[in-house]
């Protein structure tokens, strides 16, 4: 096992932020699995795989960085650097693009079926929640956006 | 001036997938363009709206790369390190949101207009265009990010 590499970030701080994007994508997911008829749009679909895939690899993530935390090792030394680097970017453009689609459909949609007098309040309370699951989608993209800057600054450090 | 700071990547090929991610940009906003109809949509407009200011950053990226490869030398030596080292991150951000965005729209209006009945040739052509419109835009952010991957990897060089 290689010595701790000195970090450009705290890791107390990275952790905070991988805790903080998990959160807003848990509670995205959660809403949006809990609304009737998502499934019937290939937007909020990928929304939902998007945040479904992103809490996975920040479960894992957190898992590393708690690790380091507690020993002071980073599994797999600096091996997982450019995993970190790499997969920070990919996460994050995954889940920037899932908020994007599901805001994309669900502002228009909204003013379509207003302009075709179909807006009843089913079709409100859908577009509300899939907003809503948007929005914390976002918030966890933006998180993860953190997550890629720190990973990208740590990066030369580790692989030296 | 600072003396020509060592690359993680040549230059030239900085430049080249510059200009391929310009050509992508260039063609996708011809093509939303000039799509009649496009500006009714709020998830189009943005696409055109990234496209657009994508094509001015990559157009100023182009320009300093080119002086950097015809005298050796960098426009504010390596003060600019993080302006592309942000700068391409939030770039390519836009640029994946805005495609997503796009895309996220057309599939499924597509897909509503045929349950309704009122897929007919004029919505049929308007939305081939705004794919093949998103499509481009998604081609300009994928070399934008390989644009950020190299600017992520040459910043320790430039601000050591």
């Amino acid at each position: 096992m290689a010595p701790p590499p000195s970090m450009a970030v705290s890791p107390l701080v990275a952790l905070i932020v991988r805790i903080v994007t998990f959160g807003g994508l848990l509670i995205s997911v959660i809403v949006l699995a809990t609304t009737t008829g998502f499934n019937e749009s290939y937007a909020f679909r990928y929304m939902l795989a998007s945040g479904v895939i992103g809490m996975a690899y920040t479960i894992l993530q957190t898992a590393l960085t708690l690790f380091y935390l507690s020993t002071g090792n980073r599994l797999g030394g600096d091996g997982f650097a450019f995993l970190d680097f790499f997969g920070d970017k990919v996460i994050s453009y995954m889940l920037a693009t899932g908020a994007a689609a599901g805001f994309g459909l669900s502002v228009d949609l909204a003013r379509l079926l207003q302009a075709q007098g179909n807006f009843n309040s089913t079709a409100e309370s859908f577009l509300q929640k899939a907003n809503v699951s948007a929005s914390l989608l976002f918030i966890g993209f933006l998180f993860s956006a953190i997550s890629s800057v720190f990973s990208s600054l740590s990066l030369p450090k580790r692989v030296d």
